[in-house]
């Protein structure tokens, strides 16, 4: 476990409250990076006066437009869900998530995604996470806050990376060649937007209702984990079957 | 575990609203009985707001005037601490301390008492539990709001009761429909000669050497497990582009 690989996301967050309890969190355990997607009202008195001690993660904090912006250069993303949704997601404990979400910060940087208050991740959203966490609540009371869960997963991966619980880690990669490395964000968005772009040209997607294709192929390629050097196959493959029918 | 005879006891707590917040914690992990000992300008609006849906719990909590009260009827006090005192005091982490009060809990009413915000338990109320729990922080700020130590102590005594020690992962909701089924080995052999053919068909292969190619992509596939529908997703996709350049 790194913890310095870690990044939280928190997008929209409709209270600047949270953000501060959140940063708060955050310090309390060890985790220091914050990226904010279009959060509301911030900055704001209440953010500063609710991070207490914390202000210097929100000094630091980077805030942006979209969650692509906010996922560049992390190989891997977790996002957080308050229910198990119908599509077939992994989705994993707090005590798992933290195992996986070590295990992948030894590699590069790794972001656990947080929703809106009201509504959490939108499907959009989740389409970019390799995997999801649930926190088990209350099935009569589920409202569990934003910064409370930001706090509950930072406890765990604290624990994890004190090694609380003995879990084994899966080894660093041995090879340093970066083709072998996991594609990052970018290059993963750079791929899908490539596949979309070959099937609404061939007339297998309408881009004017894609229906629910993409978040099927990204969930599907997400699963995979790909290299950087299979995302650049991949991409090979697009281009020369584009170059075939574009003569 | 029995998280009906888990009575949390907040002393002095000086904001209002980290009593709401608490509520709310406990309320998210399936917790209800909250003892309150001279509680700061409570009750107060504020408090109420930060409850959410959890007023229940403030409107059922016992305010008394000191802690001996607040443990009426308890068979097992476990304190908290921020800090790991010098007296010979046994202190548990979070995960055991949940542990210990899911083995008391069973036999009777436990309390897990809170101190102040600025300064903890003092040793007279120390010396009324059996036991203390550190929940362990950032060295560098260990400023942990006493409503987030609620939250991170009720889900590990929510955890517990759940029995999650091995937990295994939460399987996506079982769906019968084969469409989410695995593919078989078939299938994925009828994919991969197909994407194979399209490679060659655009020259991105040369069928006469095709080095290591297709076993990097067998690799890629076979590590998502595609379902059925995904394979047939892909192999759309395959068909499609082969029509366009086949016009």
């Amino acid at each position: 476990m790194n913890l310095q690989n870690i990044r939280v996301v928190m997008i929209e967050t409709t209270h600047p409250g949270n953000i501060g309890a959140g940063a708060r969190a955050m310090k309390t355990m060890g985790l220091s990076n914050l990226a904010l997607v279009r959060p509301q009202g911030y900055p704001c008195v209440e953010a500063t006066a609710r991070a207490a001690g914390a202000d210097d993660i929100l000094a630091n904090a980077v805030v942006v437009d979209d969650l692509e912006a906010a996922l560049e250069g992390c190989i891997f993303v977790m996002g957080t869900s308050a229910r198990l949704r119908s599509l077939a997601w992994p989705v994993l404990g707090p005590r798992e998530a933290a195992q996986k979400m070590g295990e992948e910060s030894l590699s590069g940087e790794v972001a656990l995604v947080f929703g809106t208050e009201r509504t959490g991740l939108t499907n959009d959203e989740m389409a970019r996470c390799h995997m999801l966490v649930n926190i088990p609540t209350n099935p009569d009371y589920s409202s569990l806050n934003v910064a409370s869960a930001v706090q509950v997963l930072s406890y765990e991966m604290r624990m994890q990376s004190l090694n609380v619980g003995a879990a084994p880690l899966v080894d660093a990669p041995a090879d340093d060649n970066h083709r072998t490395q996991p594609a990052t964000s970018e290059q993963m968005e750079g791929y899908f937007e490539h596949l979309e772009r070959l099937m609404a040209e061939t007339g297998f997607s309408n881009p004017e209702n894609p229906g629910r294709l993409m978040p099927r192929l990204r969930r599907l390629y997400n699963r995979a984990r790909p290299t950087f050097e299979e995302v650049n196959i991949l991409r090979g493959i697009l281009t020369s079957a584009q170059k075939a029918y574009k003569q």
